[in-house]
């Protein structure tokens, strides 16, 4: 289903090639703030063509609100807003259908759905839908900038390049403010660079290249998440899944914490100059039994490699039952990590605000 | 909340010094088969003490079944399960009220419930509550197995120490059969040798040590999975983190794939000797764009070194507001991944029984 | 919440005066026909203006398909569909704000949402936003007909005039298809013309009256229904409740068989001359424990008089915290009975295509 | 499902021939008074054999609480509760299997489940299965008194003989409290006399009667209720058609005031001496589009006659295929009025809880 949210609901709907995509937004308490420039600034952050790395082309994703809000405020009902599709260039995906593209929806979506749905510019599977949940996503990050409640993302990798991670104990506000207006978010700008270059030189190449996004989510208040199937960890990592990218999830030191002895792993509590109980390590990513310990949550997502490549690839004939070589002609990112980047920030703000309205 | 579900609704209950644990089960079709001896099976593997690494408890896990099921097969009412308890050691939880171990749901427990919660034993956050989910999982196998499905699961780490991963391609149907049986699931016995090593070395130092579980599903529908956010990753996670100790999930190539270039990841499409369509490879570990892609689902958790040890740690004090040391007394397992990968067998098997419901 | 259903989800949106109202359905089935001139037609009959005793807006009620539907069928995705708002006179509505109008949302919506909801026309809580419901009615309406499933509906009393009731027993496929075109509902055509004649006097005088509207679904599979809160009685009444005017439901005989002895109350059963089970009597309703006996379902809402009507009546005055007198300006069905019997029929042939999909 | 609430989710299991029948509770907010003396009584109040109309039955329903509930308090997680089965007797259940009771759930549930469902006394469709609902309402009422919700219930006709209604605009506090603990709750005494003479007779000839019950439920803050499909009548209804006898429901002047024109059923709004904002009259039943005005809530169930029924009735052998007689034997009650009234006072004392949890 296309719905997340327990107290907010979210529906997602449209298709790439359809008269729109948008969201509907169900369960908003009444007066909550609907900022439609903040709304315009993350839209801006994720749309495509906006760098140098992206796809050329020149989609605007203006969000129009049709129902639910008055002078930027809700009034209690359902809100509607959508992105009209404008720039598609439908018969560049002509014969696909027919030869299923690698690590695509397209088969699988073929043996489910048989003929009955919309494969043009990736249909209803398009990374093109995750716009709709940004929308929700800027409606939760600006109403928890009041509360206090930063959420923060950058490309902590593309390919075999690193960034400078997320410090896991502190704060790191202005960080978080400097992030927030990037299109390519990177901590150490050489490193930004050299992802650049790995990006391009990918592209020039006719390939592709994935990376790693972490998220940094401070001012939660300690305890926040339910017991075992809603603690922070399950809301966020169905809501990442949600994201056509994403294959993997670690929260903390993750993967690399299973390696640990218990001894090097646990944080230890202490009382800090203010009397505040804090952990000396944050390997947990401040969260124990899917609550908010109180340290900053930190988690990584794995973006795989942009699946449509220039390059030739294998494939089958579902026509002809024979195999096959498919190209695939287009405009495509070569790095969805930076795009993504966006998403994750906002998926993660509306899983969280959801969360918080228990 | 406790519930999970979207067809077959499970809600856990219990605390390991309440009465009894259990589960209910909500939606089973009538005539579903309960065979409890295969459940029972299951509960050995999970039950502590059954190796030389696991903790010294001994609890049968008995499971009875109070109702919904008659004659070995559910009536098409809610089926309750219970676990009563029995080997507890209350006064060794003594003191930890105010004291919170280390990466334990303490901390965060007290701020959120005040004193309203059970923490004899791990209360609702122990890892005993895992047991329920067995049950539910149990059903769950026995069921899949009929047609045609199988999950299992291998200790494909323990610190640094690292097991033969599953064929991401190949069926395996002999491997998984092998590993249904084990207590201590490995593909290498060389491997599990040194896994138990490592372990029984960290016990001996008063410490834990952490490990990555892998899952392999075979023989589920092209095309299961619904969109966006009821996709199998979506499912799978927020059920995988409802395991007190897991930190991390990724499918197929997972973080490592996102190192990759689009053509080393992709995986072609290809017409095997029978007409099936198969890829060469299998980093999207069996699932595109949520749904099934007909090879072999894998995903891997991390999971975290057990945080009670017995090794003195520091933390504070909420009676006196100071920091201090404590040390945990008690009987626990030095490493829960062997445990944990019957758990996550069971877990995953209960996901995909309720997908497969749709 | 504005969301319903439990396999398929309709989310309803927008108020009187926002740009649009509309719906998002998520989880039609892929390749579910939606036969827009089918859909067009229901919103016809609920249409305003169609009848002399209608309110006198002449609203189009133009369905747009946003999304989910290519060339007459859905796509696996949510469907969205709108209804742009175009003849308001928001005039109309000045001063209600402080002076809330007997028997509406006003007072209430008030208290609950302080000044951050729409009232204009009505804002969320107007009849108008039926009409989405409709949208969504429509498509399962037809997707009925084509397994044999009827649902129809008649005006069974306006005031005290009383129309000929549904035979509870026989099939009445005819009786169904007129009333299907009828914009006034009824089977005795006497009785309809007495109660506009009841409509017109109210009218006249300034004031409006109630009605019960009878509904009856035939060709229901036997045994349909879930356990205790998801029977088709619960589903039913859970839905009604969502149409503004219902203030009650009943099922077979109802009310009044709660008169009767179990000797005259309980419907024996027979053969027919087909060989098929069937009762002589019908007083359940066609519903026992929640299932469908293959009796026809028969249940009658109670519909209350319009609450807007132009006498003078006893308020309050918010403002100045004084009693006072209201007026209500503005053009207003003096019965809302024959509209909302197209309601009553799309929101119960909606609430059974969802349970249908179990 | 028999799984029922938004933010307090139940799920009641059990058949009246297992081992148990009982109830999970998911959501109960860490430190909810669980007065098990309060369940008591309220269960004592539902028993059979409390009164000479009722089953002859000495069921004793003692409530065991398995899990979540430590010293009077819940601590967070799932709470379990237990009635065990006792007093069963199935060999007045042989052949019934065949030749299904008019009126029961036999019939449809045959269809349905085949031979896979427990008809031995009713099975999972049986009255029974009330019991666990009342543990869970027992637990909302005391908590409800706490902060001056009250709820209360009682027999508002058996047949053709009617009690006194509730005032629909006064609070009747001292009314409530007297009503609480009968175990024929009537308002006037004299009606209740007669009503029971009715039971006699109708219990004397073989037979059986049916009534309404009337509830009325006051301290709602104006404005409770959720937008369109989870308002106070929503939610109320749904949880009502659980209740296994239960054809009807209607709030306020329900059937009646669909007779009335609007300047008669519409409540005027004005200021009483303590400057609160009353309605004169109540016609509404204390909730407009969903929400509460602030007025009491009233609302009345339509009970259908005990289908068991000594009589001889006509039925089908669905061994032989032909029309045959059923005569029922066992001991059941000859109204079920009023000991359903303390189920439909627990379970809109459950619906309402659970509603303000939002």
């Amino acid at each position: 289903m296309n719905t997340f949210g327990d107290n907010i609901k979210l529906c997602v709907f449209g298709q790439s090639h359809a008269a729109c995509i948008g969201v509907t937004i169900d369960g908003l308490p009444s007066g909550t703030q609907v900022d439609e420039e903040y709304v315009a600034k993350i839209m801006a952050l994720r749309a495509p063509g906006n760098s140098a790395i992206a796809t050329r082309r020149k989609e605007p994703d203006k969000v129009e609100f049709l129902s639910g809000v008055v002078d930027g405020k809700t009034v209690g009902t359902s809100v509607c807003a959508i992105i009209r599709n404008s720039d598609s260039h439908s018969s560049d995906y002509s014969g696909i259908f027919k030869k299923p593209r690698p690590s695509h929806a397209d088969f699988p979506a073929y043996v489910r759905y048989g003929e009955n749905f919309d494969l043009r510019g990736g249909g209803q599977f398009s990374g093109r839908l995750t716009a709709p949940i940004c929308i929700a996503g800027a409606i939760a990050l600006s109403n928890l900038e009041k509360i206090g409640v930063s959420v923060s993302c950058h490309v902590n990798s593309v390919g075999e390049v690193e960034d400078v991670p997320f410090s896991p104990t502190e704060d790191e506000k202005d960080l978080a403010e400097k992030l927030g207006g990037m299109a390519f978010p990177v901590i150490d700008e050489k490193a930004g660079e050299k992802m650049i270059e790995t990006i391009t030189k990918a592209s020039e190449q006719l390939d592709s290249v994935g990376g790693v996004i972490e998220c940094k989510i401070t001012g939660l208040p300690t305890g926040l998440g339910e017991p075992m199937f809603c603690g922070i960890e399950n809301v966020i990592s169905r809501m990442m899944f949600g994201i056509p990218a994403v294959k993997g999830i670690e929260f903390g030191a993750g993967f690399a914490g299973s390696k640990l002895r218990g001894s090097q792993y646990n944080d230890s509590y202490y009382y800090d100059e203010n009397g505040k109980v804090r952990t000396k390590t944050n390997n947990a990513g401040g969260i124990c039994a899917g609550m908010a310990t109180g340290m900053p949550v930190i988690f990584r997502v794995a973006i795989k490699p942009t699946p449509s490549i220039a390059k030739a690839q294998e494939t089958v004939d579902l026509a002809t039952c024979k195999n096959t070589v498919i190209e695939i002609k287009g405009r495509h990112d070569p790095c969805i990590a930076s795009r993504a980047s966006v998403v994750v920030r906002a998926a993660a703000a509306f899983a969280i605000y959801d969360l918080l309205q228990n």
